[in-house]
């Protein structure tokens, strides 16, 4: 699993800074979070394949995270992106992004499916064989979501030392890989936890952003591995903060000891600041494992 | 009068090239003219005042000439503007603009002023004492406007050491810049021409893009002094171009050589070429006066 931020700073884009954008690889599955002005040209400088994403998750409709879809949109089309493209995203966004092709007289070649959020409880969106991923209902000034991705729970391994020597035709690798026991020819029972090892432990990556402090995501987000929570302010602005209903570093790291995370980025930081690495000073004090997202940074996990 | 390009190129903004903006300052009036996605990053990277920004010019909707349009209005909101915006373009500009700031549940503290364009004909958007802004129609794949903008003949220049040597009171100055003779005590008329120059001649930037070859835009253009004419293509490419309803370079010279106009400045270019100075080796082949737009670039005339 990796983590490509393209922009992580609040309100609008500036020079050497860009609104939220960030692409997560997951098990082979590359998704788009939140799409600001400039997702595209930071696509293209951080050597990201356009022709990989197929889904992209809008956590609401705030200009600094939507502004760039409808031009992606259209670059995938100009691509000649002939792949489904699906994108979740509050209701309405169906609305603009036709609108604005239809007053350009373009319609993309390929199909453009609009999954379309309304609910305030946390619900399955996507899911596939390896990958699940649910919203985090999150408390902001417009409705918006976050994204819990986790990855499901994989085969287990073959011990091929074990399979080998007990000479298992490999038409069983499969149904071993599931878990199932074998009986030999000789009618010996081979139980499976001789023959395989554990499946790699499913890792889980929750975004959560533009949000006011709020426990109420706690159960959803509960021992993810990691946490990318917004922290837009310091607490010597936390008037500001519950103001415009977003977060502390404090109240960010909060949240992170709360839910038991492993890891905690920040991001959506306020360009009031002289330094990022007051956000994680100040988060420090609460959790002890904190990363700094940047523009055009890679986490992998 | 100066011309700073924000963006000049075809299609989808990419890491080192931008699609079409600039920004025309005519007698200390600030115009932005199209504003491809990026145009505000632009803006501040060329160091103009956002601030002195009150006319946007948007010649239509395709989204390499307006999909910045939004972030910029939301930025302006941002940055605490009080001052009234126009927005001049094509029909249906309005709706999509108003969407996108009601469903992100924001709201302009500034007037913000839409004159929706749907005429065929060329015809006065804007007029004030020193300027007047005309469309321009061209023939493209959505409605289109080039924009005509002229500065109006100024006051005559006072010939100083005359009106001195004449001892003219300085309340009369006005009325000899405005053309009128002066009847001087013991009743001598002194005629305007002996006490003023010739103002300083009005000039004319004529913007075309995105169009076909289209001769019927010559009798609006006809001697305009600069005139930005789009050449996507090279003659090689005619066929893309007339499919895409798009100029070639030669095109472009020859409307410029056919309206007489003194400087042609070449722009929109696609980006399949391996040079720009290619538009311009082919556009002089007809037309001696052509200069190149390039991003960041401004010109003084």
């Amino acid at each position: 699993m990796n983590l490509t931020i393209l922009g992580c700073y609040a309100a609008t884009p500036r020079t050497f800074t860009n609104p939220t954008s960030q692409v997560l690889e997951i098990r082979n599955r590359l998704f788009l979070i939140d799409c600001g002005e400039g997702t595209q040209v930071q696509l293209r400088k951080n050597k990201l394949k356009f022709s990989k994403i197929n889904h992209i998750f809008i956590s609401h409709l705030h200009g600094d995270h939507f502004y760039g879809l409808i031009g992606l949109i259209s670059t995938f089309m100009l691509l000649g992106r002939t792949a489904d493209l699906h994108i979740y995203g509050p209701k309405g966004i169906k609305e603009v992004i036709l609108l604005q092709l239809k007053l350009s007289n373009s319609y993309t070649a390929y199909n453009l499916y609009f999954h379309e959020l309304i609910s305030s409880e946390s619900e399955i969106i996507f899911e596939d064989e390896k990958v699940i991923v649910k919203t985090i209902p999150l408390k902001h000034r417009v409705y918006t979501n976050g994204f819990l991705f986790q990855e499901k729970i994989g085969d287990r391994k073959l011990d091929m030392n074990a399979v080998q020597n007990h000479k298992i035709e490999t038409c069983y690798y499969q149904k071993i890989k599931n878990g199932k026991d074998i009986e030999l020819e000789d009618g010996t029972l081979i139980p499976n936890e001789k023959l395989t090892f554990d499946p790699i432990p499913p890792k889980s990556y929750a975004f959560c952003s533009d949000t006011v402090y709020d426990e109420s995501i706690i159960p959803i987000i509960e021992n993810t591995d990691i946490l990318y929570h917004e922290s837009t302010f310091l607490e010597t602005e936390a008037h500001l903060s519950e103001k415009t209903m977003h977060t502390t570093a404090k109240q960010a790291a909060t949240i992170a000891l709360k839910a038991n995370v492993k890891q905690l980025i920040m991001g959506h930081y306020s360009t009031r600041y002289a330094s990022i690495e007051l956000f994680k000073e100040e988060a420090e004090t609460i959790f002890p494992n904190v990363l700094l997202s940047d523009d055009g940074k890679t986490f992998e996990f």
